[in-house]
């Protein structure tokens, strides 16, 4: 991930690493040793910084979340149906560089600790929530602009979170993706009949 | 899980054990001994027959997709639209007795594996195209007997799948439900737009 590229702090680098070891090696087989080895300075400092793998992780995911959060606007979106176009392309991830697919990999098997470890329970409950927030405003905003359909934004939001989340869930975890372009052409025809009056519809 | 209720041998002893171990530790704190502790003959038995834990957990999982085939009449319904119902009616997961709701997350812990562990992905890669399958086998026969709308059975029930699959990821993984009945609500209207004949809508 691009945000892991150029690490700005000793902190920094020590969450590239952490990333970079679980793209390689996947949670269960990942140690604080293997962290260690994708770090550049003394392993020592990844141990006096964090009490273990599931700490520096969880740093790892803070820390991709609070970016994310700063790159986005969360605020009203001035063009909602180009933000919703912007949702439900997501799905695209067949065309994405191999580093976002990675990425989805990485983020899904950390959220597969989430049955068993209250810590990433609650982080990937507040990350969730955010995401679903997200596109709730983009719903709420068309209706209030007159550019959607009179939808219950936390109805139609719940929905495409939905598809997104199982969709990347199925991404990551089956062989094939030939699915993946059905599920985006289906999510498309589920936000026109949803969302966008029939004016737009027309040609 | 009932199928693990009444083991009819040693074999499904072992898988017994290994289903109750997994959803009291979670698999990442998961080990041989402890589901030899959960065996309640000798644990050297459980050495006997499997390589490890993934071994044991991946016999499990063929187990349980096994029995779900045999029960589970994967012909053509004679009632497509109360198999539709019944297909959808398992996001109604909150009123489901807590055995299943811990074997849901005991399914999701497992498929979190995926990712970086190449047994599993293959399993999941199955066991995801039988229940897709058997949701298009169900719109295709509703379609061929004029039940339903003329839709596409390969993309509505790539659709309906990803939403079961995002839903039961969402619902392991985060704190709260109170999403699922919107989300179970919204199927409704995607199910009843796309395949329901105006006729079959009046009341």
């Amino acid at each position: 991930m691009d945000i892991f590229e150029d690490p700005q702090s000793t902190r920094e680098e020590i969450l590239a690493a952490a990333y970079r070891a679980l793209c390689a090696h996947g949670y269960a087989d990942l140690t604080m040793e293997r962290i260690g080895e994708e770090f550049e300075k003394s392993v020592s400092l990844v141990y006096h910084h964090y009490d273990g793998k599931d700490d520096l992780l969880l740093a790892c995911l803070e820390f991709m979340l609070e970016n994310y959060r700063v790159d986005t606007d969360t605020g009203p979106p001035s063009d909602p149906s180009a933000a919703m176009e912007a949702v439900c392309d997501r799905l695209l991830l067949v065309d994405a560089p191999p580093d976002v697919q990675q990425f989805v990999r990485a983020l899904i098997e950390l959220r597969g600790q989430a049955p068993h470890n209250r810590a990433y329970r609650d982080y990937f409950t507040r990350s969730d929530a955010f995401f679903q927030d997200r596109i709730e405003t983009i719903v709420e905003t068309g209706v209030e602009q007159g550019v959607f359909r009179d939808a219950d934004p936390e109805r139609t939001a719940g929905m495409i979170h939905t598809v997104l989340s199982g969709a990347f869930f199925r991404y990551a975890t089956v062989e094939g993706d030939d699915w993946l372009a059905d599920v985006r052409e289906e999510l498309r025809r589920y936000t026109e009949q949803t969302l966008y009056l029939p004016d737009d519809d027309a040609p």
